[in-house]
């Protein structure tokens, strides 16, 4: 996709969202701070990109804290690490054209300069570029790679997926569904349960709140279940974990039901539920398989087209909208991709 | 390996030890009885085996419990299930020959009527008919399949081993370093670190009984474990699990440290350490394999020939031990794989 930018549409400053604190847990407004530099220019080597769409992404929480968790922590009065999609301007090195149209850590802010470590893909599908950034972002690459890597879910396999219907969730009940499984979702709402039937193709939803989990599952799967795609961990892994089959495969992608790890909290030991049933356990980080990415989009984007994979997006108007998008995120306020058109 | 069977050698009646009672527990010399049949004839499709040297295993405590287990229980009144090296007399079955010197599932008796599902080698290796049951045993072709399956070892891997002088973990270690592992074994005495170190090749050896297992692995693996070859469970896993490195496999075999599981244990949850170091935690379970049965004998086999894989073995004269046999291996009391000569 080569864009042709319109020149009024290039602002003659460089705004950024600037992290100047370190949050407390989720980031809030203050934690940020507007400020406007100029327009940089690309040494050799390096791109000029002028950013379109800014994503949201709940990572940026662990990027904006003092403490690296699995990449560097945001420097003090720069701007906030962040995915985006933008547009070349400027190109100073043999891979990119002014015009290509990228997605990659390009940050908060109108204008990056970038090198091509940065560069996740190219953004060429013809599908709108909020739909690119809904498909191709964190959640929806996880869900993706997690899935057939770790999961590797046949036609007629039970699939299980907690956080059903979040937004890596969302995406795992409707991949599995175009695979030929049968899907249930677990998710902790009656709304949310509405939603995983009626929007994500799940053909079973349980409000694990309100159920009696390990009965409720057992007469749903009767058969156990083959694929355990697992965001939630604790008691409700320990029960998923007791009705999986034989060769059984389950994907830790994360472990949000799990308040606190320090110290660590006990559970029922499963080593023997490993061994007996044979399963393979695997922990799931989506930037080890940066390779992959690109084969990832383009078959999701190949499902958008078709209609067999839907996505939601929010999107929020404007570069000052930035600092309060994270809090919104972690209120669970956003019904969709959240993401910052410019 | 093609037999001439003296005829001198072949007993005229089939003496057998079959199981009387259900054992409580271990299973003791008065839950058989030793009893003589007629020799029987084979039917077509059948071979007529004559037992020499018969495996003692752990896995026949499960197999004469009533409840089943990975296999059926052995019926009452039956001779007891067990492997055994045998040579055929008289074959109604085109895949064998009379001669051929097989191993498989022939009982506990002198002669036994076998169709092709219950044998599991042809035994033709250069290699004393004894080597071959201890190399080609339950615990030689898990340790194997288990570790090249499951643990995936490379050169250069750190490779930690649970019940590291044990049937399986014997293998294990020399395997794994034959592979280019370094390796550390965990055991429980003096007397088996120093058969660690000795016999079995292990770099390093720890008797987790007196160390303090976190600090002593930690010194003695800086760069943390890349495969752990789990046979117990419970506090040691809890223990090598957090040492594993990003991308570390472990190989669930065993849960022998953890004495009941009812009412299911508690321990520190793993979930959390699996997603962060994107381990991967496999159950197995030799019987799943038996397609790789062949090449894995024929590569330790191999091994065994080059001097790089050693073996022990514990070898009881006649039927007559068999009864015993069990509860003599349940105590430790063998010093290698135990098997019966007739």
């Amino acid at each position: 996709m080569r864009f042709q930018l319109p020149t009024y549409d290039l602002p003659s400053g460089n705004r950024q969202v600037q992290l100047v604190r370190r949050p407390q847990g989720v980031p809030l407004a203050d934690d940020f701070a507007l400020s406007s530099q100029a327009v940089p220019s690309p040494q050799k080597g390096e791109i000029l990109v002028r950013n379109l769409l800014l994503s949201v992404d709940p990572a940026q929480r662990g990027w904006a804290s003092a403490e690296a968790n699995y990449a560097s922590p945001v420097a003090l009065g720069s701007p906030m690490r962040a995915l985006a999609i933008g547009v070349v301007v400027e190109s100073l090195c043999p891979d990119y054209q002014a015009g290509d149209c990228l997605y990659g850590f390009f940050g908060w802010q109108d204008y990056a300069i970038a090198t091509p470590d940065q560069i996740i893909l190219k953004v060429y599908h013809p599908l709108p570029l909020e739909a690119q950034l809904a498909l191709f972002g964190i959640s929806g690459i996880t869900a993706y790679l997690a899935l057939t890597l770790c999961g590797r879910p046949q036609p007629g396999h039970m699939l299980v997926v907690s956080t059903a219907a979040g937004s890596v969730g969302s995406f795992v009940g409707q991949l599995g569904k175009s695979m030929g499984c049968q899907t249930i979702g677990l998710t902790g709402s009656d709304d949310k349960v509405a939603r995983c039937l009626s929007r994500y193709g799940y053909d079973q939803a349980i409000n694990y709140k309100t159920a009696d989990l390990g009965p409720d599952l057992k007469n749903r799967a009767p058969k156990g279940v083959d694929v355990y795609f697992d965001n939630t961990g604790g008691p409700i892994l320990d029960t998923v974990l007791r009705q999986m089959n034989v060769a059984g495969r389950i994907v830790q992608c994360g472990t949000a039901s799990v308040g606190s790890w320090a110290p660590t909290p006990t559970g029922p030991r499963n080593e023997r539920e490993i061994m007996t049933r044979r399963l393979t356990w695997s922990g799931f980080i989506v930037l080890d398989h940066r390779a992959r990415y690109a084969q990832a989009a383009d078959d999701m984007a190949r499902m958008a087209l078709d209609g067999t994979l839907v996505y939601d997006t929010h999107i929020l108007q404007g570069m000052e909208q930035a600092p309060q998008a994270l809090s919104l995120l972690y209120s669970g306020g956003n019904h969709g991709k959240l993401m910052i058109a410019l």
